[in-house]
Protein backbone atom coordinates (compact mmCIF):
# COMPACT_ATOMS: atom_id res chain seq x y z
CA UNK A 1 0.00 0.00 0.00
CA UNK A 2 1.46 3.22 -1.25
CA UNK A 3 1.16 6.35 0.91
CA UNK A 4 -0.29 8.92 -1.50
CA UNK A 5 -3.04 9.98 0.30
CA UNK A 6 -4.81 6.98 1.52
CA UNK A 7 -6.72 6.70 4.80
CA UNK A 8 -4.36 5.50 7.80
CA UNK A 9 -6.82 2.24 8.21
CA UNK A 10 -5.95 1.73 4.20
CA UNK A 11 -2.84 1.58 4.77
CA UNK A 12 -2.30 -1.07 6.93
CA UNK A 13 -0.91 -3.69 4.58
CA UNK A 14 -2.83 -6.68 3.23
CA UNK A 15 -0.32 -9.24 5.58
CA UNK A 16 -1.76 -6.78 8.47
CA UNK A 17 -4.87 -8.18 7.40
CA UNK A 18 -3.92 -11.77 6.69
CA UNK A 19 -3.26 -11.10 10.32
CA UNK A 20 -5.84 -10.11 12.13
CA UNK A 21 -8.45 -12.13 10.75
CA UNK A 22 -6.17 -15.34 12.34
CA UNK A 23 -6.13 -13.47 15.70
CA UNK A 24 -10.37 -12.90 15.10
CA UNK A 25 -11.04 -16.70 14.41
CA UNK A 26 -8.48 -17.74 17.08
CA UNK A 27 -9.91 -15.80 19.88
CA UNK A 28 -13.29 -17.48 18.96
CA UNK A 29 -12.20 -21.06 18.43
CA UNK A 30 -13.76 -20.43 15.11
CA UNK A 31 -10.88 -21.86 13.29
CA UNK A 32 -12.75 -25.28 13.22
CA UNK A 33 -15.34 -23.73 11.09
CA UNK A 34 -12.88 -22.35 8.96
CA UNK A 35 -12.28 -25.69 6.31
CA UNK A 36 -12.32 -23.44 2.77
CA UNK A 37 -14.99 -25.79 1.50
CA UNK A 38 -17.14 -23.97 4.75
CA UNK A 39 -15.42 -20.61 3.84
CA UNK A 40 -16.35 -20.77 0.18
CA UNK A 41 -19.86 -20.84 1.36
CA UNK A 42 -19.24 -17.97 3.61
CA UNK A 43 -17.88 -15.97 0.73
CA UNK A 44 -20.87 -16.75 -1.84
CA UNK A 45 -23.50 -15.95 0.94
CA UNK A 46 -21.80 -12.70 1.29
CA UNK A 47 -21.52 -12.04 -2.52
CA UNK A 48 -25.13 -12.46 -2.63
CA UNK A 49 -25.94 -10.11 -0.04
CA UNK A 50 -24.13 -7.91 -2.56
CA UNK A 51 -26.34 -8.62 -5.74
CA UNK A 52 -29.28 -8.56 -3.26
CA UNK A 53 -28.98 -4.29 -3.72
CA UNK A 54 -28.61 -3.94 -7.01
CA UNK A 55 -31.36 -6.93 -8.14
CA UNK A 56 -34.57 -4.37 -9.03
CA UNK A 57 -31.96 -1.17 -9.33
CA UNK A 58 -31.53 -0.97 -12.90
CA UNK A 59 -28.30 -0.27 -14.58
CA UNK A 60 -27.64 3.54 -14.47
CA UNK A 61 -29.12 3.63 -11.08
CA UNK A 62 -26.43 1.06 -9.85
CA UNK A 63 -23.76 4.09 -10.46
CA UNK A 64 -25.28 6.49 -8.62
CA UNK A 65 -26.42 4.75 -5.26
CA UNK A 66 -27.58 7.53 -2.15
CA UNK A 67 -25.36 7.58 0.54
CA UNK A 68 -27.25 4.82 2.72
CA UNK A 69 -27.42 2.40 0.28
CA UNK A 70 -23.22 3.47 -1.13
CA UNK A 71 -22.84 2.70 2.76
CA UNK A 72 -24.91 -0.66 3.08
CA UNK A 73 -23.28 -1.53 -0.22
CA UNK A 74 -19.68 -1.09 1.37
CA UNK A 75 -20.01 -3.59 4.31
CA UNK A 76 -20.87 -6.09 1.92
CA UNK A 77 -17.83 -5.25 0.14
CA UNK A 78 -16.02 -5.57 3.11
CA UNK A 79 -17.82 -8.90 4.12
CA UNK A 80 -16.56 -10.47 0.53
CA UNK A 81 -13.33 -8.75 0.99
CA UNK A 82 -12.91 -10.78 4.80
CA UNK A 83 -14.01 -14.20 3.67
CA UNK A 84 -11.75 -13.68 0.67
CA UNK A 85 -8.69 -12.93 2.69
CA UNK A 86 -9.31 -15.85 5.30
CA UNK A 87 -10.05 -18.74 2.12
CA UNK A 88 -6.50 -17.50 0.71
CA UNK A 89 -5.04 -17.59 3.78
CA UNK A 90 -5.97 -21.01 4.95
CA UNK A 91 -5.11 -22.29 1.14
CA UNK A 92 -1.67 -20.54 1.66
CA UNK A 93 -2.78 -18.74 -1.61
CA UNK A 94 -0.76 -15.30 -2.24
CA UNK A 95 -3.95 -13.00 -3.14
CA UNK A 96 -2.22 -10.21 -4.80
CA UNK A 97 -0.07 -12.20 -6.79
CA UNK A 98 -2.56 -14.67 -8.01
CA UNK A 99 -4.42 -11.62 -9.11
CA UNK A 100 -1.84 -10.18 -11.21
CA UNK A 101 -0.97 -13.54 -12.84
CA UNK A 102 -4.47 -14.10 -13.91
CA UNK A 103 -4.78 -10.45 -15.31
CA UNK A 104 -1.46 -11.35 -17.44
CA UNK A 105 -3.72 -14.64 -18.48
CA UNK A 106 -7.34 -12.33 -19.54
CA UNK A 107 -4.61 -10.29 -21.24
CA UNK A 108 -3.59 -12.68 -23.64
CA UNK A 109 -6.86 -14.58 -23.54
CA UNK A 110 -8.74 -11.44 -24.46
CA UNK A 111 -6.34 -9.41 -26.98
CA UNK A 112 -7.82 -5.81 -26.54
CA UNK A 113 -7.79 -5.33 -30.61
CA UNK A 114 -10.08 -8.76 -30.80
CA UNK A 115 -12.51 -8.02 -27.68
CA UNK A 116 -12.42 -4.60 -28.04
CA UNK A 117 -16.42 -3.09 -27.16
CA UNK A 118 -17.82 -6.28 -27.62
CA UNK A 119 -18.62 -8.48 -24.33
CA UNK A 120 -19.52 -11.68 -25.90
CA UNK A 121 -19.63 -14.95 -23.78
CA UNK A 122 -16.80 -13.45 -21.71
CA UNK A 123 -17.17 -13.70 -17.88
CA UNK A 124 -13.42 -12.70 -17.61
CA UNK A 125 -12.61 -9.02 -16.84
CA UNK B 1 2.43 -4.35 0.92
CA UNK B 2 5.16 -4.92 3.04
CA UNK B 3 8.58 -6.26 1.69
CA UNK B 4 9.05 -9.27 4.05
CA UNK B 5 10.30 -11.56 1.63
CA UNK B 6 7.01 -11.15 -0.87
CA UNK B 7 7.46 -11.95 -4.46
CA UNK B 8 7.92 -9.29 -6.71
CA UNK B 9 4.09 -9.45 -7.96
CA UNK B 10 3.05 -9.49 -4.48
CA UNK B 11 4.55 -5.77 -3.76
CA UNK B 12 2.84 -4.10 -6.33
CA UNK B 13 0.46 -2.05 -4.41
CA UNK B 14 -3.62 -2.55 -4.26
CA UNK B 15 -3.33 1.04 -5.90
CA UNK B 16 -1.60 -0.21 -8.96
CA UNK B 17 -4.00 -2.83 -9.13
CA UNK B 18 -6.90 -0.93 -9.55
CA UNK B 19 -4.97 1.06 -12.11
CA UNK B 20 -4.51 -1.81 -13.96
CA UNK B 21 -7.68 -2.83 -13.93
CA UNK B 22 -8.77 0.46 -15.11
CA UNK B 23 -6.60 0.48 -18.28
CA UNK B 24 -7.20 -3.48 -18.87
CA UNK B 25 -11.56 -2.19 -18.97
CA UNK B 26 -10.66 1.11 -21.25
CA UNK B 27 -8.78 -0.52 -24.10
CA UNK B 28 -11.66 -2.82 -24.44
CA UNK B 29 -13.92 -0.25 -24.49
CA UNK B 30 -15.61 -2.69 -21.85
CA UNK B 31 -16.41 -0.15 -19.05
CA UNK B 32 -19.80 0.64 -20.50
CA UNK B 33 -20.48 -3.50 -19.42
CA UNK B 34 -19.04 -2.40 -15.91
CA UNK B 35 -21.96 -0.45 -14.11
CA UNK B 36 -21.89 -1.92 -10.76
CA UNK B 37 -24.64 -3.96 -10.83
CA UNK B 38 -23.33 -5.95 -13.84
CA UNK B 39 -20.13 -6.39 -11.87
CA UNK B 40 -22.06 -8.01 -8.97
CA UNK B 41 -23.25 -10.59 -11.21
CA UNK B 42 -20.06 -11.57 -12.47
CA UNK B 43 -18.55 -11.45 -9.13
CA UNK B 44 -21.28 -13.88 -7.68
CA UNK B 45 -20.50 -16.39 -10.95
CA UNK B 46 -16.47 -16.56 -9.78
CA UNK B 47 -17.45 -16.79 -6.35
CA UNK B 48 -19.77 -20.06 -7.79
CA UNK B 49 -16.74 -20.86 -9.70
CA UNK B 50 -15.22 -21.59 -6.32
CA UNK B 51 -17.68 -23.24 -4.78
CA UNK B 52 -17.96 -25.64 -7.52
CA UNK B 53 -14.17 -27.11 -6.92
CA UNK B 54 -15.66 -27.95 -3.55
CA UNK B 55 -19.28 -29.35 -3.77
CA UNK B 56 -18.15 -32.85 -3.34
CA UNK B 57 -15.20 -32.75 -1.61
CA UNK B 58 -14.98 -32.95 2.31
CA UNK B 59 -14.40 -30.55 4.83
CA UNK B 60 -11.22 -32.56 5.45
CA UNK B 61 -9.81 -32.91 1.80
CA UNK B 62 -10.46 -29.46 1.11
CA UNK B 63 -7.73 -28.31 3.54
CA UNK B 64 -5.42 -30.61 1.89
CA UNK B 65 -6.12 -30.25 -2.08
CA UNK B 66 -4.05 -31.57 -4.82
CA UNK B 67 -1.44 -29.03 -6.68
CA UNK B 68 -3.73 -29.28 -10.04
CA UNK B 69 -6.83 -28.16 -8.00
CA UNK B 70 -5.29 -25.75 -5.72
CA UNK B 71 -4.19 -23.88 -9.15
CA UNK B 72 -7.12 -24.24 -10.53
CA UNK B 73 -8.75 -22.64 -7.17
CA UNK B 74 -6.40 -20.07 -7.20
CA UNK B 75 -7.22 -18.64 -10.39
CA UNK B 76 -11.12 -18.10 -9.19
CA UNK B 77 -9.59 -16.40 -5.86
CA UNK B 78 -7.50 -14.28 -8.34
CA UNK B 79 -10.96 -13.58 -10.32
CA UNK B 80 -12.88 -13.24 -7.19
CA UNK B 81 -10.68 -10.64 -6.09
CA UNK B 82 -10.17 -8.96 -9.44
CA UNK B 83 -14.18 -8.11 -10.05
CA UNK B 84 -13.86 -7.06 -6.27
CA UNK B 85 -11.42 -4.68 -6.41
CA UNK B 86 -12.96 -3.47 -9.60
CA UNK B 87 -16.87 -2.72 -8.55
CA UNK B 88 -15.26 -1.65 -5.55
CA UNK B 89 -13.35 0.95 -7.86
CA UNK B 90 -15.96 1.87 -9.59
CA UNK B 91 -18.42 2.78 -6.56
CA UNK B 92 -15.68 5.11 -4.90
CA UNK B 93 -15.21 2.33 -1.83
CA UNK B 94 -11.96 2.14 -0.44
CA UNK B 95 -12.08 -2.03 0.19
CA UNK B 96 -9.17 -2.01 2.51
CA UNK B 97 -10.43 0.35 4.68
CA UNK B 98 -13.89 -1.18 5.19
CA UNK B 99 -12.59 -4.28 5.86
CA UNK B 100 -10.75 -2.98 8.68
CA UNK B 101 -13.99 -0.96 10.01
CA UNK B 102 -15.89 -4.12 9.39
CA UNK B 103 -13.35 -5.91 11.30
CA UNK B 104 -13.83 -3.68 14.28
CA UNK B 105 -17.87 -4.10 13.58
CA UNK B 106 -17.63 -7.64 14.16
CA UNK B 107 -15.51 -7.26 16.95
CA UNK B 108 -18.53 -5.82 19.02
CA UNK B 109 -21.22 -7.94 17.30
CA UNK B 110 -19.55 -11.18 18.26
CA UNK B 111 -17.14 -10.58 21.33
CA UNK B 112 -14.95 -13.37 21.86
CA UNK B 113 -16.06 -14.18 25.38
CA UNK B 114 -19.48 -14.93 24.24
CA UNK B 115 -19.06 -16.71 20.95
CA UNK B 116 -15.92 -18.83 21.74
CA UNK B 117 -16.33 -22.18 19.82
CA UNK B 118 -19.99 -21.70 18.38
CA UNK B 119 -20.72 -20.99 15.00
CA UNK B 120 -24.22 -20.70 15.95
CA UNK B 121 -26.55 -18.35 13.01
CA UNK B 122 -23.58 -15.73 12.80
CA UNK B 123 -22.19 -15.80 9.34
CA UNK B 124 -19.71 -12.70 9.84
CA UNK B 125 -16.42 -14.05 10.44
CA UNK C 1 -50.03 -31.38 -14.08
CA UNK C 2 -53.21 -30.48 -15.85
CA UNK C 3 -53.49 -32.28 -19.26
CA UNK C 4 -54.18 -28.99 -21.09
CA UNK C 5 -51.50 -28.64 -23.79
CA UNK C 6 -48.44 -29.17 -22.28
CA UNK C 7 -46.25 -31.75 -23.95
CA UNK C 8 -46.02 -35.15 -23.16
CA UNK C 9 -42.69 -34.89 -21.11
CA UNK C 10 -44.47 -31.95 -18.88
CA UNK C 11 -47.41 -33.86 -18.27
CA UNK C 12 -44.89 -36.32 -15.69
CA UNK C 13 -45.69 -35.92 -12.24
CA UNK C 14 -43.23 -33.75 -9.87
CA UNK C 15 -43.38 -36.92 -7.80
CA UNK C 16 -42.06 -39.01 -10.95
CA UNK C 17 -39.14 -36.69 -11.20
CA UNK C 18 -38.25 -37.28 -7.42
CA UNK C 19 -38.08 -40.81 -7.80
CA UNK C 20 -35.97 -40.59 -11.31
CA UNK C 21 -33.26 -38.50 -10.08
CA UNK C 22 -33.29 -40.79 -6.89
CA UNK C 23 -33.01 -43.67 -9.36
CA UNK C 24 -30.23 -41.79 -11.15
CA UNK C 25 -28.09 -40.86 -7.86
CA UNK C 26 -28.49 -44.60 -6.79
CA UNK C 27 -27.31 -46.37 -9.87
CA UNK C 28 -24.14 -44.02 -9.76
CA UNK C 29 -23.57 -44.81 -5.66
CA UNK C 30 -23.96 -40.40 -5.76
CA UNK C 31 -25.99 -40.70 -2.93
CA UNK C 32 -22.70 -40.31 -0.60
CA UNK C 33 -22.65 -37.19 -1.86
CA UNK C 34 -26.02 -36.30 -1.59
CA UNK C 35 -26.08 -34.73 1.64
CA UNK C 36 -28.24 -31.27 2.17
CA UNK C 37 -25.12 -28.99 2.72
CA UNK C 38 -23.69 -30.33 -0.70
CA UNK C 39 -26.52 -30.35 -2.26
CA UNK C 40 -26.86 -26.54 -1.45
CA UNK C 41 -23.47 -26.02 -2.82
CA UNK C 42 -24.65 -27.76 -6.27
CA UNK C 43 -27.18 -25.63 -6.37
CA UNK C 44 -25.98 -21.93 -6.45
CA UNK C 45 -23.11 -23.39 -9.04
CA UNK C 46 -26.14 -23.59 -11.27
CA UNK C 47 -28.31 -20.31 -10.21
CA UNK C 48 -24.46 -18.68 -11.29
CA UNK C 49 -24.00 -20.34 -14.20
CA UNK C 50 -27.83 -18.83 -15.08
CA UNK C 51 -26.60 -15.69 -13.91
CA UNK C 52 -23.77 -15.73 -16.39
CA UNK C 53 -26.09 -15.69 -19.12
CA UNK C 54 -27.12 -12.71 -18.06
CA UNK C 55 -24.04 -10.34 -16.71
CA UNK C 56 -22.92 -8.60 -19.57
CA UNK C 57 -26.32 -8.21 -21.27
CA UNK C 58 -29.13 -5.15 -20.45
CA UNK C 59 -32.52 -5.65 -18.79
CA UNK C 60 -34.07 -4.99 -22.29
CA UNK C 61 -32.18 -7.88 -24.25
CA UNK C 62 -32.68 -10.20 -21.49
CA UNK C 63 -36.34 -10.02 -22.77
CA UNK C 64 -35.69 -11.03 -26.06
CA UNK C 65 -32.60 -14.08 -26.37
CA UNK C 66 -31.93 -15.04 -29.23
CA UNK C 67 -32.73 -18.67 -29.84
CA UNK C 68 -29.39 -20.42 -29.02
CA UNK C 69 -28.97 -18.38 -26.06
CA UNK C 70 -33.02 -19.34 -25.22
CA UNK C 71 -31.82 -23.03 -25.19
CA UNK C 72 -28.54 -22.81 -23.29
CA UNK C 73 -30.36 -20.70 -20.53
CA UNK C 74 -33.05 -23.57 -20.38
CA UNK C 75 -30.76 -26.08 -19.64
CA UNK C 76 -29.42 -24.23 -16.65
CA UNK C 77 -33.04 -23.45 -15.09
CA UNK C 78 -33.39 -27.34 -15.91
CA UNK C 79 -29.91 -27.35 -14.18
CA UNK C 80 -31.21 -25.13 -10.87
CA UNK C 81 -34.55 -27.21 -10.61
CA UNK C 82 -32.99 -30.83 -10.76
CA UNK C 83 -31.17 -30.03 -7.57
CA UNK C 84 -34.16 -28.01 -5.86
CA UNK C 85 -36.17 -30.86 -6.60
CA UNK C 86 -33.40 -33.38 -4.89
CA UNK C 87 -32.16 -31.52 -2.20
CA UNK C 88 -36.01 -31.04 -1.21
CA UNK C 89 -36.22 -34.75 -1.55
CA UNK C 90 -33.18 -35.13 0.79
CA UNK C 91 -34.34 -32.72 3.25
CA UNK C 92 -38.41 -34.01 3.01
CA UNK C 93 -39.32 -31.21 2.45
CA UNK C 94 -42.95 -30.81 0.16
CA UNK C 95 -41.37 -28.37 -2.18
CA UNK C 96 -44.31 -27.49 -4.19
CA UNK C 97 -46.69 -27.32 -0.63
CA UNK C 98 -43.95 -24.95 0.73
CA UNK C 99 -44.18 -22.51 -2.06
CA UNK C 100 -48.02 -22.37 -1.80
CA UNK C 101 -47.68 -21.66 2.14
CA UNK C 102 -44.80 -19.20 0.88
CA UNK C 103 -46.91 -17.06 -1.30
CA UNK C 104 -49.39 -16.14 1.44
CA UNK C 105 -46.68 -15.13 3.30
CA UNK C 106 -45.89 -12.79 0.81
CA UNK C 107 -49.16 -11.93 0.39
CA UNK C 108 -49.47 -11.02 4.20
CA UNK C 109 -45.66 -9.06 3.82
CA UNK C 110 -46.43 -7.04 1.58
CA UNK C 111 -49.99 -6.15 0.70
CA UNK C 112 -50.71 -5.31 -2.34
CA UNK C 113 -52.48 -1.67 -2.14
CA UNK C 114 -49.08 -0.33 0.05
CA UNK C 115 -46.17 -2.16 -2.27
CA UNK C 116 -47.96 -1.52 -5.70
CA UNK C 117 -44.89 -0.22 -7.91
CA UNK C 118 -42.27 -0.26 -5.37
CA UNK C 119 -39.60 -3.08 -5.43
CA UNK C 120 -37.81 -0.80 -2.50
CA UNK C 121 -36.01 -3.38 -0.30
CA UNK C 122 -38.14 -6.68 -0.61
CA UNK C 123 -36.10 -9.04 -2.29
CA UNK C 124 -39.36 -11.63 -1.76
CA UNK C 125 -41.36 -11.78 -4.88
CA UNK D 1 -49.23 -33.48 -9.76
CA UNK D 2 -50.73 -37.24 -8.53
CA UNK D 3 -52.90 -37.70 -5.85
CA UNK D 4 -51.68 -40.35 -3.72
CA UNK D 5 -51.75 -39.43 -0.53
CA UNK D 6 -50.92 -35.51 -0.87
CA UNK D 7 -51.27 -32.26 0.61
CA UNK D 8 -54.34 -30.36 -0.60
CA UNK D 9 -51.41 -27.45 -1.36
CA UNK D 10 -49.21 -30.36 -3.49
CA UNK D 11 -52.09 -30.79 -5.95
CA UNK D 12 -52.34 -27.97 -7.12
CA UNK D 13 -50.60 -28.02 -10.40
CA UNK D 14 -47.17 -26.32 -11.95
CA UNK D 15 -49.66 -24.68 -13.88
CA UNK D 16 -51.52 -23.03 -10.74
CA UNK D 17 -48.40 -21.98 -9.84
CA UNK D 18 -47.23 -19.84 -13.01
CA UNK D 19 -50.92 -18.08 -12.73
CA UNK D 20 -51.03 -17.25 -9.26
CA UNK D 21 -47.12 -15.64 -9.18
CA UNK D 22 -48.49 -13.76 -12.55
CA UNK D 23 -51.08 -12.35 -9.96
CA UNK D 24 -49.01 -11.37 -7.20
CA UNK D 25 -46.48 -9.49 -9.68
CA UNK D 26 -49.36 -7.66 -11.62
CA UNK D 27 -51.21 -6.87 -8.19
CA UNK D 28 -48.55 -5.00 -7.38
CA UNK D 29 -46.98 -3.41 -10.77
CA UNK D 30 -44.02 -5.48 -9.93
CA UNK D 31 -43.79 -7.19 -13.53
CA UNK D 32 -41.65 -3.93 -14.48
CA UNK D 33 -38.77 -5.35 -12.30
CA UNK D 34 -39.55 -8.78 -13.67
CA UNK D 35 -36.59 -9.02 -16.58
CA UNK D 36 -34.90 -12.31 -16.62
CA UNK D 37 -32.02 -10.72 -15.83
CA UNK D 38 -33.27 -9.50 -12.44
CA UNK D 39 -34.73 -12.57 -11.51
CA UNK D 40 -31.84 -14.54 -12.26
CA UNK D 41 -30.34 -12.19 -9.33
CA UNK D 42 -33.03 -12.54 -7.23
CA UNK D 43 -33.12 -16.26 -7.68
CA UNK D 44 -29.51 -16.57 -6.47
CA UNK D 45 -29.95 -14.24 -3.74
CA UNK D 46 -32.40 -17.06 -2.20
CA UNK D 47 -29.94 -19.97 -3.25
CA UNK D 48 -27.36 -18.40 -1.09
CA UNK D 49 -29.98 -17.68 1.98
CA UNK D 50 -30.12 -21.83 1.45
CA UNK D 51 -26.53 -22.16 1.41
CA UNK D 52 -26.12 -19.73 4.92
CA UNK D 53 -28.10 -22.28 6.58
CA UNK D 54 -25.31 -24.91 6.64
CA UNK D 55 -22.22 -22.71 6.02
CA UNK D 56 -20.84 -23.68 9.52
CA UNK D 57 -23.00 -27.32 9.42
CA UNK D 58 -21.35 -30.57 8.87
CA UNK D 59 -22.57 -32.92 6.34
CA UNK D 60 -23.73 -35.39 8.59
CA UNK D 61 -25.79 -32.50 10.73
CA UNK D 62 -26.93 -31.06 7.27
CA UNK D 63 -29.10 -34.55 7.03
CA UNK D 64 -30.23 -34.30 10.63
CA UNK D 65 -31.57 -30.51 10.96
CA UNK D 66 -33.51 -29.61 14.25
CA UNK D 67 -37.05 -29.07 13.19
CA UNK D 68 -36.72 -25.12 13.31
CA UNK D 69 -33.74 -24.90 10.88
CA UNK D 70 -35.65 -27.27 9.00
CA UNK D 71 -38.87 -24.65 8.78
CA UNK D 72 -36.11 -22.59 7.88
CA UNK D 73 -35.42 -24.21 4.87
CA UNK D 74 -37.79 -24.84 4.32
CA UNK D 75 -38.64 -21.64 3.47
CA UNK D 76 -35.72 -20.45 1.66
CA UNK D 77 -36.37 -23.73 -0.84
CA UNK D 78 -39.81 -22.68 -1.48
CA UNK D 79 -38.11 -18.72 -2.30
CA UNK D 80 -35.95 -20.61 -4.99
CA UNK D 81 -38.63 -22.38 -6.13
CA UNK D 82 -40.89 -18.95 -6.64
CA UNK D 83 -38.21 -17.40 -9.05
CA UNK D 84 -37.28 -20.18 -10.24
CA UNK D 85 -41.33 -20.79 -11.49
CA UNK D 86 -41.49 -17.22 -12.51
CA UNK D 87 -38.39 -16.76 -14.23
CA UNK D 88 -39.17 -19.73 -16.54
CA UNK D 89 -42.35 -18.34 -17.01
CA UNK D 90 -41.45 -15.13 -18.45
CA UNK D 91 -38.94 -16.61 -20.80
CA UNK D 92 -41.42 -19.00 -21.91
CA UNK D 93 -39.32 -22.52 -20.65
CA UNK D 94 -41.47 -25.56 -19.59
CA UNK D 95 -39.81 -26.03 -16.42
CA UNK D 96 -40.57 -29.74 -15.83
CA UNK D 97 -40.36 -30.62 -19.72
CA UNK D 98 -36.42 -28.97 -19.66
CA UNK D 99 -35.94 -31.08 -16.71
CA UNK D 100 -36.56 -34.28 -18.08
CA UNK D 101 -34.43 -33.44 -20.95
CA UNK D 102 -31.73 -32.39 -18.89
CA UNK D 103 -32.00 -35.96 -17.38
CA UNK D 104 -31.81 -37.76 -20.11
CA UNK D 105 -28.74 -35.50 -21.35
CA UNK D 106 -27.35 -36.15 -18.22
CA UNK D 107 -27.36 -40.26 -18.16
CA UNK D 108 -25.65 -39.95 -21.41
CA UNK D 109 -22.90 -37.78 -19.85
CA UNK D 110 -22.56 -40.10 -17.02
CA UNK D 111 -23.34 -43.53 -17.52
CA UNK D 112 -23.59 -45.36 -14.62
CA UNK D 113 -20.87 -48.07 -15.63
CA UNK D 114 -18.20 -45.32 -15.93
CA UNK D 115 -19.21 -43.05 -12.93
CA UNK D 116 -20.11 -45.48 -10.23
CA UNK D 117 -19.37 -44.01 -6.96
CA UNK D 118 -16.85 -41.16 -8.12
CA UNK D 119 -18.15 -37.68 -8.07
CA UNK D 120 -15.23 -36.80 -9.61
CA UNK D 121 -15.14 -32.95 -11.28
CA UNK D 122 -18.96 -33.61 -12.12
CA UNK D 123 -21.68 -30.88 -11.37
CA UNK D 124 -23.89 -32.18 -12.79
CA UNK D 125 -26.34 -34.82 -10.53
Amino acid sequence: MTSDGDSDAARMAHRQLIQRLREFADARDWEQFHSPKNLSMALIVEAAELVEHFQWVTEQKSLQLPAEKLAAVEQELADVFIYLVRIADRLGVDLVDAAWRKIEINERKYPAAEVRGKAGKSSDF
